[in-house]
């Protein structure tokens, strides 16, 4: 996943639960009345019946093996890849072969930047060889690659304490301390616009993470208008320490970055199942996670486990002969690492059917133990969500975390005031493997996609069956 | 470090906290008798100078600092290389600038085994390049490397289960869980003599770890005599566990391997830093580490931890003009990566005088937190090393674990029936990084590095100054 900016700056994340907040209850009961909450109450049998199939009969492992059946299949699925295609054509046949014929697939303009050869060596004060990945849309240094002195800056701060002059023919190297992705993640997206617009050569990047085995993470960066574009590349945390602690020592490090990348654009498919509603058809609630991943790893985790659960849904649903009042849309979003491009082509191409979006959710931030959901909404649709959720106390599920742009691709919809959620989940180590060769399947987990794809059909059945529509 | 398989097979290890079985003090007060364990609680006066200048005085961070200052400044030092040899200099030259004239050393060939490019592609059933590391001493593959089929397996029982027939011309995958790493080791130890036995080409282990983010890990492996020699190599868990997934599934998985090296023998030299009794100078207590590391990764952990809180023994206590009765050596062992094999020399030149061995120490296994010592001796040298460690238990270094064969470089020693020990520390994550490229100054930390210096100080002296020899 890639998180916007927006989020990164001005989200207020504010963690509730669902079930300890007695005061927030009352409230909830008064806004929504004890008809409704008795009405959310009573799904606990099917909840019991959706959970029983996926946990313990004959769903068990299921999302896990289809899973790692298509990771090892296609492996990465990079924008703009034949590969990439290929993965989509499987898993509409995977989707037909459990009986859905109401499946779309929409076409839509992708970027297709390639990775080529990739190397940085630090030349000064001695020869090291330096593990790298080149960031998303980076162009290409020359063949015999950029060699230049290095400026290490903690922050953007610390980069407008030099003057032009001071940057101009050098490499720039961010080494900003992980704290929080949306905060850190600005030196990787914005990075090289900064370092240019000073007159850098190349800038780098100190990967956006908390931990690491000498891994680089790759990522979505976008050149600014009217300024130069510069190659730029994350390195890893210990060769970042390595940089800063010779530069703060008085040292010249002199590095050479060779890296090279073609970019063109292709045509991708959103896909779309429908799982219809029995009496308001015309209304949605969608649950999506995005198909395309990076070129390196193989996104079993971003996003594969978001895709499956989200397949999962309608799949589990028709399994179990579950028919809601409204129609179940299972999205796989295509081109989201490069820009959440098909998220932002659903939108332009459905704004007109926006007001039928009842409720929009995503899984694009690992898909470990569920732990609840983060919604954005008024106080009313969150109130719903929260009664919805006191019904998974027992897979300890129960969690609302309040967030005004929750997910990636879907943040793209609830800007224009659509209610949804993210899975919130237990996550903590998400950032360790995230755009990184470590994204494989060794990251999943049988037992907790199966918590997550129950969770998630369960709640994703519930909006859509409830009495009323989530309030705007 | 290495671990010699016979640790792995035959060691028992049992953890003792010198503090909490009664049983054990009364009979290590009865073998001791109370005027030895009062003179070894006397010793607390000297503990808290040790432990106050290490951690609140005048060497605060200094482990640290110098272990960086010198990493950063030579990186890898594989035996056989310049580079080690010129980090041997330094080490003799920071040891002299604080006072030493005893420093010798001793020369001895050594094995120079250097990696060339390395690269593993499966080509069936898809494309995918895979991280890989060659063994130590491996041989190289033909330009155009070895393209054939791969055949998992388990354990070496399962490999039995082939025919020779099933493996000719085959590459063998051992793929083992990692239990512990002596009982895992085994794999790489001996994969290749294994396979080759049964006619396969060539041969690749997991890697030796319980975590990974896409992580190879190289380390040492033996030819054995009358086997044709194969070319070896170690891959990620991530890929061994993709590789396993598609073979259990009856798909055919081919893989290339391209790996190239050179091998020749170099003279590299153990290092030994005298700090000299005032009562019997002939007596030794020994502490050290190795100077030499793997060629990736910087040797930050392995074991440049273990050889600069060896290093800080004779400084600490010669700024602090702490005068023990006995001779406190410290060695910086050479080629401890491929075989021991600084030890081995040592152990033969010195052979005459190994009676004056009082003890001897190694940090071989991490720097982090001390815990106490795994210690090899009779039950007398043990209780008398449980006594020393009851001063410690202020900074929760008290635990005695019994260990037939602890260290890497002082098995050999120990072996012959000296008495020693091995720094126990905190080290639940030792082999993520271990023999990684992620082995590099991010994985220590000041603090514990100052525990472990003032620790392995403290007892090195109380042991060096105590009117009793360890007896053996």
């Amino acid at each position: 996943m890639i998180l916007s900016l927006s989020f990164a700056f001005f989200a207020t994340t504010l963690f509730v639960s669902a079930n300890v907040i007695p005061k927030n209850s009352e409230e909830c009961r008064t806004l929504l009345g004890d008809h409704l909450i008795e009405e959310i109450a009573g799904y606990s049998k099917i909840r019991d019946v959706i959970l029983n199939y996926v946990l313990e009969g004959d769903f068990t492992s299921k999302t896990y093996d289809e899973l790692a059946k298509f990771v090892d299949k296609f492996g990465a699925r990079p924008s703009g890849t034949d590969t990439l295609e290929q993965s989509i054509d499987y898993m509409i046949q995977l989707t037909h072969d459990e009986g859905f014929e109401d499946i779309t697939t929409e076409e839509l303009e992708v970027p297709h930047w390639t990775r080529g050869q990739e190397e940085v060596t630090m030349l000064e004060p001695r020869i090291k060889n330096m593990a790298v990945l080149g960031l998303g849309r980076s162009i290409s240094t020359a063949t015999e690659g950029i060699t230049a002195q290095v400026v290490v800056v903690k922050n953007f701060d610390q980069l407008d304490t030099f003057s032009d002059k001071d940057i101009e023919g050098k490499i720039v190297l961010y080494d900003p301390i992980f704290t929080s992705y949306g905060e850190t993640v600005q030196y990787r997206s914005l990075g090289a616009t900064r370092a240019a617009a000073k007159g850098a050569l190349a800038s780098l990047v100190r990967s956006i993470t908390p931990f690491s085995i000498n891994s680089p993470h790759t990522g979505s960066q976008n050149y600014g208008e009217n300024v130069t574009k510069i190659p730029t590349a994350a390195i890893t945390l210990e060769d970042a320490d390595l940089i800063r602690r010779l530069y703060d020592k008085g040292e010249k490090v002199v590095l050479n970055i060779k890296m090279f990348s073609t970019y063109d654009t292709q045509i991708s498919r959103n896909t779309l199942i429908d799982y219809k509603g029995t009496e308001n058809p015309e209304k949605l609630v969608i649950v999506s996670g995005h198909i395309d991943s990076w070129d390196v790893g193989q996104g079993a985790m971003d996003d594969g486990g978001g895709l499956f659960i989200s397949w999962a849904v309608p799949v589990i649903l028709k399994r179990l002969n579950l028919k809601p009042k409204r129609t179940i849309r299972s999205i796989f979003w295509t081109a989201e690492e490069l820009g959440l491009v098909g998220a932002y082509a659903y939108e332009e191409k459905h704004r007109n059917e926006s007001h039928n979006i009842n409720f929009i959710m995503e899984s694009d931030e690992g898909t470990f133990a569920p732990l609840g959901l983060a919604v954005a909404g008024n106080k009313e649709a969150r109130c719903i969500v929260a009664e919805i959720l006191k019904l998974f106390t027992s897979i300890n599920a129960s969690t609302l975390v309040e967030d005004d742009s929750p997910g990636s691709d879907i943040s793209v919809i609830i800007k224009t005031g659509v209610p949804g959620a993210s899975l919130h989940n237990d996550n903590g180590k998400y950032f360790w493997f995230h755009h990184t060769e470590g994204d494989m399947m060794n990251v999943e987990d049988e037992h907790e996609l199966d918590l997550g794809a129950a969770f998630w059909t369960a709640v994703a059945y519930i909006i859509a069956d409830i009495s009323t529509d989530i309030p705007r």
